[in-house]
């Protein structure tokens, strides 16, 4: 059910430095995008079916820069895609997982996605997504 | 350089407990595999063109567990296939990349493995992996 790794997101203070260690090894980002409503600009950088997202935050009031507060720098998210969120969503409900979002919203590159809350699944903030085409 | 994500391993109390979730989404582990010189139990799951190698302690001595007493349960290393793990290891150390193998070691799967610093990968243990055969 789940189809693949879509991405896996990691929380860094600055794009431009974090962009490094994967030039250092050929790798660059294929698109950069700002993303408003979690005050985040956010590089892409494709690796086989699956995608690293960087995360840097835009101000001190975004939830990626209260993660490198408590946490330091590292692996904020996994997201998986599934072929139909809401059966997901269902399923998880009916064994009791706690869920950030029991609906699935719109995120980036027109999915949609979910969170599951990290009581769930053992201490990994874990997001579902469905493409929309 | 990075064929695909090779697996992301996470750090858990109970396997048992872990795979509950996975479970809960018609998931099931293929294998199972205790690392003596690491002291833990994995369970591996399939996802796609990737795995996630959940890791449980068999004693406290073991670096899991250490990381579950400093960070509690989450996300312990995400590791790479790449084609010619010498070849990015130099390419690494030419750019100033802090590694804790600078030469490769067999690791499980009978694959050749090196583990980079999380000060050069922004937080992130990070491991480089490449199939024998």
């Amino acid at each position: 059910m789940l189809n693949k790794i879509d991405h896996v997101g990691i929380a860094v203070k600055s794009l431009e430095d974090a962009l490094k260690f994967y030039g250092s090894i050929g790798i660059k980002p294929y698109h950069f995008e700002e993303v408003e409503s979690q005050k985040v600009r956010v590089a892409f950088i494709k690796v086989g079916e699956s995608n690293i997202e960087l995360l840097e935050p835009t101000s001190i009031e975004s939830p990626i820069a209260k993660f490198i507060e408590k946490k330091g720098e590292g692996i904020h998210h996994i997201a998986y895609e599934v072929e139909n969120i809401r059966e997901s969503l269902n399923m998880l409900k009916e064994s009791g997982c706690q869920l950030i979002d029991s609906e699935p919203k719109v995120g980036a590159h027109e999915k949609l996605i979910a969170f599951v809350h990290p009581k769930s699944t053992n201490g990994v903030l874990t997001e579902l997504s469905q493409s929309m085409h």
